[in-house]
């Protein structure tokens, strides 16, 4: 079953997201593919906020069946010279415009930028590639076509170049890579980096949690606590309420952990 | 054509609600389920808010094909020993945490608690159950599972204890059970309870409504009035404004009412 | 593929949206429809307002297919004696009340009023024809039902009467009929209306572009732009800030564009 997600920085109450999926369906038919399942990762991406969105699809896709096919459009260069890469990691092909989009996503992946004008539609205006570029692209691909066809290979495409995590001594060093909707401060920390029995404690912007726990339910109301996230790093959470309101923290705040004292 | 509904508190900006629908999709695809439909109820619950969860979710369902399975996360206990349960209400299965999220669709359902832990997905943390446990169990239901091989039945379920609208004399009492986007005050009184011919008026903190009408549109500008709602529920509103911003009331509101004096 | 979008003002947060998808799936289903596709063009639109769905709607039924069934329910009227329109237009069929929604689409549409009240539910109130009787209509539509047999021709739907886009002398005189999430500021003047070569300059509210430019990356930051947007009318831009916020300006702003002078 061909299958493909939608991310973007369109958000809701606009028509843009209906017209690449309604694009996305009208040429995957013409082109003879199965009937396509659309699946929004998010469309709530702050506009034009390509780290955001690149956290977001690389957390996302490895839920997929391995032959998902992920659109991802926050592309503020839209109409410029940018290209438009397709990239295959694990079996996932991924379809975006190369300013660091696909930064999670590229560690092995075969990369090309699209060259394949004749698949792209004449439309109005140079503002809406999502429409008329990208879905088109997806389209060709959810109906068989092949990487191999769109384009060449491409070795350097676009880094985000952020910060990574790191050790110093017996400490670890990252930053909030998220806050998400529940105020938990999701770090870049991989949980694997702890020594087994390690019962370590976190500090951000001068806090410091106060408990090493396996999950929000064991908190005590209004005790942040440290615990292992559902991406595999460490998180800061409060129960029942907004560590990151509390605490002030937003993304990209310094995050240190320590054994406890 | 297996058909699922999601309803959770994971908003619509986080991946988290893509994740738990990749998972489904994958998982059913594996065990050779037809292709899987997705329809949200929604996810913009308060977080942990489990008595609006019940609410959204109730109101929805009837909607829906009899065999549907409705997946619903609102689940502030995530990685404790809260039970996950799977109940079967007029031929439709619901998947949810033991925590009050089924109260009104419990009435006549048969309720287990789901004990097959061989169903859940290995994953980092447990704070995401919605991806590695509730996912893969409803995925199991969508590919033809039954619910009497998830586990055994549970005769104590979670209960809200939600107060219950009653009769005081020529008076019906109950409370504002939601507001709507539009500012409607949809109350838990059935529109049944009004005798025939009645011409009933409505208080809410101090304030009165002063028609009972068949539609908005009967309403003049500016006049609070009662009609009977899409759940057979009383409701009070205003034409083209909110009631609830109007007159400063929020769920749980005392509503009284009672024939016009 | 029977295909639908819907487009309504129920907003992300109730049980509404989803109703009307149950219904819509469970009706077409028992009518043995094949299994049906559904895409959300958005369900944001402010409460109420006509004008801005019949925007959202016009802008994203022609990316889809040429069959597709758009279901539009933008409905203070719901429960009054407002007709229900089933509109043919370029091959799709737009199921919405008659009260201005499908304005932009009616062009050379074919227009009937559904009188085949056997095709509504039955259900408490009268105020839900979203799902009580839009959805069955667009279910049985999905089907494969014919518009000629669900009620006579209707020659005198509701109009909106907005003003029209025009020429004065050289300049062009219009409005801003939207603003997206970007803060870019959408005209209903047609791009087409400026003769080769011209490097024209818009005002609004008593501010002017300083450029004209293919796409917002041409822009130099803090520099509004004036450009060709992507349903072919005249769009006023920042690079990467909302100019709507910058300078103010709503939906409905008079603009003219002119010569550079």
């Amino acid at each position: 079953v061909p299958l493909v997600t939608l991310l973007t920085d369109f958000g809701a109450a606009d028509w843009y997201v209906a017209a690449v999926k309604g694009t996305l369906l009208r040429v995957a038919g013409e082109r003879g593919a199965a009937p396509v399942t659309l699946v929004d990762v998010t469309h709530e991406v702050a506009p034009g906020d390509v780290a955001g969105g690149a956290f977001h699809l690389a957390a996302a896709a490895p839920a997929f069946p391995p032959d998902t096919v992920h659109l991802a459009v926050v592309d503020p260069g839209v109409g410029s010279d940018r290209r438009i890469l397709v990239a295959e990691a694990a079996g996932a092909l991924f379809v975006a415009p190369d300013n660091g989009l696909l930064e999670h996503v590229l560690g092995t992946a075969r990369v090309r930028a699209v060259t394949r004008s004749d698949l792209f539609l004449a439309a109005p205006g140079a503002t809406f590639h999502g429409r008329d570029r990208f879905a088109p692209v997806a389209a060709w691909l959810l109906a068989g076509g092949a990487p191999e066809e769109l384009g060449p290979p491409v070795d350097d495409p676009v880094r985000l170049h952020l910060p990574r995590p790191r050790r110093e001594g017996d400490e670890l060093v990252g930053r909030v890579a998220h806050v998400d909707r529940f105020g938990n401060l999701v770090t870049d920390l991989p949980a694997g980096w702890l020594a087994a029995g390690d019962a370590p404690e976190a500090s951000v912007g001068g806090h410091r949690t106060q408990a090493f726990v396996t999950c929000y339910d064991e908190l005590a109301a209004g005790v942040a606590g440290l615990l292992v996230g559902s991406l595999g790093t460490l998180e800061l959470s409060l129960r029942g309420a907004s560590l990151a309101d509390r605490w002030g923290v937003a993304r990209g705040a310094a995050v240190r952990v320590a054994p406890r004292r």
